[in-house]
Formats: structure tokens, sequence, C-alpha cells
């Protein structure tokens, strides 16, 4: 485990000068409790926890602006933190400093409905916004699974179910706050959907997980809410007909909204946790958006498509609250997963490759899982070239971990040589730093550092991720 | 016109003992004749011909590794050129220096129909491509009107007709082969459809305008070609009349693949032309794209929507050579304005706003336009909220050039005051350098300088475009 904890990680000392600063000026909203720092020192992803030293509970933009500027001039580092949904330890303090909380800059600033765009705080909830802007017809498709927040989801790129269709963070954010290191405050664009003004802020901050300023409001584009909506499921006698299917259906170009890939030990989960019926074999589950007519057009096509390659029949979901029942068992697959071996560590993996590359590569990753010591499920947003596998690993077991670490990096070799990525959209944290230099060369990796010593050149935002400080 | 021309033109010398080197490298492929020079120092803009010392013409991503090595050492500016089809002054050599042709590297490097993408040399020009394509059933859709090289497209981030459904060169390039100032060849992500690992370079690059590295190589998505596809002209009795539907289409989500406006003058202008009897009013030119059945539904939503707003009946290009030249007239309407006065100075601007905001912002830019001494035409991707303004001007009056200034500046005032940007696809180049402090404040324009003094810590890449060196 610790192996793969690379240097950076000796704590540096937080001056006291810097936490009697912040508790003069934030009062209660500083804690220094250890249930506190315990919680906002760990995600979701296999590390231990690596505690701040305190956290800080920020409630508008100027008041992270002042944190910056005190953590800034004493050198202290600063770790934003949303929901705590990160897969692959992005919050963890390595080096300790002040967690700075933004849970509760919880507010839609403005929905636009004639411009399908709303600007919201950092910590606002995916599931939140879609509530509150029910009423305008108007939807935000990107879709985690976890019920992250806006702020974190452009900070590590996020994309998910619905990404085949809408896009990810990155094509779906119009403009950020910003607050840099030094405690500046920055929009990084208008609202215009498109614009050639110099270079593209906006995506230089989506994707830096904190690294090279703090996202403090998000303004997102929003898409009329489809007039129709069908999903359906459908089982293949095995693994390789699923992913088949789904590269002709993308290279034929039907607009699917979702087409999500699940391997039979997901299924099996998903259907013990969730209460479902699925038949347990590798399937797909689809979603359709558009007018009457267009959904059944792509859904004619699709089946057509699953048919040839040995797909059975599709079971519709047809009323809203099947499909939100079967939604929420996908997303819940990761904590399904992990009811497959109660107790256990989990360690979950996220690649994307090219599609015509997909099929090999799950092929490959199954046939090495198959022999190792231990359960795991694959799911997929396959749409994309995109899959996952979680590992279910003896918690007291450093060879089970150490054996799905190589399988790890197996598979993200795999990706890599497949013209694919290390992460899809889990983002780098400290689990994928391993691999940059494999997937981007030195290089590029040093116009990477070059950009986080222009943007932070003091290191103090969250230190020690994505790229090492020195080359 | 000298006014706007700012503080850092002053021509660096270029030792001879650099043009020695590149002469004895590239011996032919090295010009200094002035015809050449001349060529190179000069874009569709209003400036006048500002000469580089030398063109270079390269063949390999190595020989443009080799050249800027060599600028870098004697500190020489270097100004990449494709085409030669930007509006703004983006290649005019204001300091002098080398300008780099790169309109040799012509080649198609790889179709990868499987995963609608390809991978072209930088000095591949759009229709080419689409040319080399056609028999895989795919194209590429970004569309600017001019012939302009792939390279030069992703540096200006380019969009043009097609944008409203398929996005611009932000969304469109997956992978950029990039030459640093220093000489290091980077190839900024893979062909994976969406990363999340580490920071997004390929985006940092699209839209630099070559002030940060030189793109040698670009992947980009293809599309399916569509079915069905139609196209229609739509007559309104008011601007008005046109922009308030083309609000509501867009409100409603039918994807429609290209929707443009003409101002009575610019139908009046592509008639003389291109021999083309439009009626001339106000006009919007449709094109749908999808299955039979999809294409006919979406044609029949925005044929009531503009019935709603007095649009008088379609009439429909169902030839595709009637298409053809009905997109050829729209693509000609910039020189076919020039011809509405014959010999004179064109300047042309590029506004995007959001899409509530595009018709108070037309509306009230015609009335200033209006009082105005001298023609104009108006065109817009009003899909997308863009719209340009082409000015007519008398080649030797002052007075002119200076209200056309005056006018212009209001135009981009009353566009970021409606959150939006001043220009949405023509790039910043030398004309939009003014108005980059007040669309994104001097904090953000100090962050874009540091990453320009990171990536090029010599200001040797197309010095004094898009952000001053210097605060």
């Amino acid at each position: 485990m610790n192996a793969s904890l690379h240097a950076e990680t000796l704590r540096r000392p937080v001056p006291a000068a810097c936490l009697d600063a912040l508790r003069a000026r934030f009062g209660d909203r500083l804690s220094e409790s250890s249930a506190v720092r315990e919680h906002h020192g760990r995600d979701e992803s296999p590390y231990p926890a690596m505690l701040p030293d305190a956290v800080v509970f920020a409630h508008t933009t100027e008041e992270v602006a002042e944190v910056a500027k005190l953590c800034n001039e004493y050198r202290v580092p600063l770790i934003p933190y949303g929901a705590g949904s990160s897969l692959e330890g992005h919050i963890l303090a390595i080096q300790g400093g002040i967690s700075l909380d933004l849970s509760q800059m919880n507010k839609v600033l403005a929905v636009n409905a004639e411009d399908l765009t709303a600007t919201v705080q950092a910590g606002v909830l995916r599931k939140q916004l879609n509530e509150e802007i029910r009423d305008t017809g108007l939807f935000f498709p990107i879709d985690p699974g976890a019920d992250a927040s806006l702020g974190g989801m452009a900070a590590t790129r996020a994309s998910g179910t619905n990404a085949v269709r809408y896009g990810t963070m990155r094509e779906n954010v119009m403009s950020l706050t910003v607050v840099t290191a030094d405690g500046r405050i920055v929009r990084t664009a208008g609202r215009a959907r498109k614009s050639s003004a110099g270079y593209d802020l906006t995506r230089i901050f989506v994707g830096s997980e904190g690294t090279l300023g703090i996202i403090t409001e998000v303004t997102v584009r929003l898409y009329p809410q489809p007039e129709a909506v069908s999903a359906a499921v459908c089982n293949f006698p095995t693994l390789d007909a699923a992913v088949q299917s789904v590269i002709e259906i993308i290279q034929m170009g039907v607009p699917v909204a979702r087409v999500e890939f699940m391997d039979a030990a997901s299924v099996r989960s998903v259907n013990l946790h969730s209460k479902l019926s699925l038949r347990e074999t590798p399937l797909l589950v689809f979603e359709f958006h558009g007018s009457p007519a267009g959904v059944q057009e792509q859904a004619e096509t699709v089946q057509a498509i699953t048919a040839d390659h040995g797909g059975m029949d599709f079971e519709w979901a047809e009323r809203p609250e099947d499909r939100s029942r079967l939604w929420t068992a996908r997303h819940n697959a990761y904590f399904a997963g992990l009811q497959l071996r109660p107790g256990c560590r989990a360690s979950t993996t996220d690649v994307c490759v090219p599609i015509s590359r997909l099929a090999d590569c799950v092929r490959d990753t199954v046939e090495e899982l198959d022999r190792a010591s231990f359960p795991y499920t694959i799911v997929g947003h396959v749409g994309d070239g995109n899959f996952h596998v979680l590992m279910l690993l003896d918690a007291d077991s450093a060879e089970e971990w150490q054996e799905s670490e190589t399988i790890n990096h197996n598979l993200v070799r795999r990706a890599i040589a497949a013209d694919g990525t290390c992460t899809g959209e889990h983002g780098v944290g400290l689990h994928k730093m391993q691999f940059m230099a494999e997937e981007h060369g030195e290089d590029a990796l040093e116009l990477m550092r070059s950009l986080k010593h222009a943007f932070d050149p003091n290191n103090i935002l969250n230190p020690g991720k994505i790229v090492s400080w020195q080359a």
C-alpha cells in the first residue's frame, strides 16, 4: 500500500500564527477536532486517511480568497473539499495543511433558462441542482453516479452515464469562478456558447483537481428535458457480444443517451443489493432521449444491432419509477459490489480507450482477472470506451493488494498501448500519478509542471497531486 | 489605423548566424524574397502587411522542432503560417522574425473510421480532409467558411456554420502534436473520447494562436454522414423576427445542423456575387441532419416557430447541388459583401453573446450602424449567439476607419455587458487585444500572461499577440 505513496508525502508544519489567524477569522467554522479532520482526510479510495491539520468551512468566494492569502503567506497546503466522493485519493492531506470545505457554499445562484445555463456555488450537489431546476423544463445531464458537488465534478473533469450523448464536464462547464493561489478572484469566461478570446482558462481549471486554483462557482450548460425517454435492459450470452454491439451502435452514430455495460458479477451484486431480478448475464442498459418518434427509431436501430450479436429481447422499463429503480441500481453498483465480499477493501480502476480497442482491452483484462485470487466486477460507460474494474480485496492481505496493483498497472498499460488513458473520469489523485509519465511522456509532464509552477509558485494548492513538484 | 497597433511592434533584429543556420539546413525551403515575405506578412485583416525576415517551409514535425530550437537560441520571433485566412492580424510579423509555413505538411496521416477520428498534418485544408474521407461515410463538420488549415483552425478555436450542432474546434480536437518553444515535441493526448488524466494540454493549445507552441498534427473527431440532409431558406419581415425565431428554436432544443442569419444587404450582395435570386429581406438559412423522419420532424417544428414570428414559407434546396450552391453563396458572403463598395477596405468584427441577449445586441448594433457613413452587412451563426459585422470603408479615409473602430468597440462593449465575448470565433490576433482586459479582467489576464511566460520564456512564439508580454 505505502509503496504507491510517493516521496511528496512529508507533512509540512502549519505555523501557529496561521492557525491563530484562521481561528480569529472563522471562529466555529474552523475545526481542529479529530472527527472532522478524519472525515476530511479520506475519500472513497483505498488509501488510509491522511488528515489535514484543520478544516475551514467557507461560505463565500471572498472567504476562500482570504484563506488562500493566509495559506500562501504561510506556505500552508490548502485542499478544497466538496462531497468527499473522489476515488483516487484526491483530497487526502498528504502534506497536512488546511482542508477547505465548500459544502456550505450550496446555493444555486442563477438559472438562465432562456440561455440553457445555470450558475451554482461549488458545493451544490448535482441532484440538488436537478431538483431546483425541474420546473424550468431543463436538466443537467452529467451524472457520475455519486451525488458529487459541482465544484468537485469540475475539478475532476467528471462524466458518467450520460456522457456518451451530452459530453463530460469538459464540454459542459461554461465558466468558473476561481480563487488563485495568492487569493485573487478570477472569472474564467462569460456565458457565450463559444469564444476565441484568448487562452481557455475554463478548461485549464476543469480537471486540475484543486492544484491550480480553487473553484468556487460553476456555470454549466443545461438541456431541455427530453420529450420522450425510454430505457431497456438487454442480456447477452458473452461479454464480447455486448461490447461488440456497443461499438457498432456508436459507429452508426445512434444518439443513445446512455449505454452501460455490467458483467454477470455486477448484475448479481445489484440484484442482491437493490432487490432486482435482472438475468445474471453480461448486459447493457440503454436509455433513449428524443421525440417519441425519435426514441422509437433509435430503439429499433439498437435492437436490430443487439439481435445481430446474440442479444436477447429488450426488457423495457416503461414507467419513470421503473427507470429510476434501474438507474439507482446501476449507480449503486459500486456499493453493491462491495457486498460480494463483506468487509473487503475495494480498489477501483478506470480506463478509457478508443472504441475500436474496447473489446480487446476488456477481453484481455477479464482473462487476467479470472486468474486473480479475489472477486471482481466490471461496469462501464462503454459508449465512450470507458470501463471500471472493482477488485474486492481481503483488507488484511498485503499480497492481494499487491496483486491488484499489478493488475491495475497492466490494465493501464493496455489502455495506454491502445492510445487510451489511465483514467477516463476518476482523475489522477494519488493513485494514478505513477502512470502520468507513461501516458503523457516526460516533455508533456514538464509542460504540466511548468503550468503548476506558474499558477501556484509556492506549491500550496493540493500539493503532491497530479504532477510531482520537481522533475 | 496605427492607433490600434500596440507598443510591442518593435522589430527585433534577426542575427545573421540564425539565418545562416536556417539557410544551411533548409536551402530552397528558406525564402527571403520580398514576394514570399509579403505573402506571409498579411492576412484577411484590415492591417497593412508586416513582413517576416524570412519564410521557412517545413515538411515534418522534426523540422519544426529544429527551427524552434534555432529561433529560441537566437531569440528570434517564430510565427506559424497555415492558409493565411485569419481575420484579426494573427500572423503579421509585428516584431519581424521567421514565418514558418506549414502548408506543405498536408498529409492525412490516419483515418480511424471505427473510432470516428482522423489525424492530419497541420497544413491539411478542411475541404481536402472531407474529400479524402468521403468514402468512409464520415465527415468533419467544422466549417469556418474559408478553406482554412486544420492547424490554423485549432490555433484560433475556429467554428462556423455547423457549430450549433457539432461544436467548435474546442470540442472536436482530440489531440495535438505540438512543438514547444524550445523545440521539444509533445503529444497532448491519446484518442480516448474522454480523459481525466491531468491538465488539459489539448485545450491549452487550442485557441492559443501560435503563442504557446506550434501545432504540427491534429487529431479530430469525425461524424457519420447524416442519412438525410435538407436545407431551406426562410425570409422574415424584420431582423428581429428572424433572431427571435432562432432563440426559440435553440431553447426548444431542436438539433438544427445549421442556422445562419443574413441581413438584407448581405442577401443583396450574395445575389449579385453568386447569381442567386434570394428575396432581399432578412433571412435564415437552415440545414437539418438526421434520419429521414428525424429531418422532417425538425423541419416541421422549425417551420411552426418561424411562422409564429412572421417568417414566410420555406424555400427548400432539395438537390445536393442546390444546397451546395446555397452554402457556397453563404460562405462567399464576405467577399460578396466587399463588392458592395468596390475598392473598399473591410473591417469585420465578431462577437458572441448568450442567446437571450442576441436580439437586443443585434438591434442596438444595427441602430448604430444605420447612422454610420459607410455601408455594412451582418451575417451570423445565430444559433450560437454569434454574429459578424462587415464594415465597408473608404480605403483612404482615416475618418471612416476611426468611425468603424468606435462602432467595433461599442459592439464589443455591448457583447461583454451581455456576458458575451469580444470574439466568438475569429480570435484575438492584434485587433482584439485591446479588449482582453475589459473582457477578462486584469487578474485573469495575469494568469494568461503567466501561462505564456511558462510555456515560452523567451517570448519567441508569435510575440505580441493575445496578451502583452508585460503587465
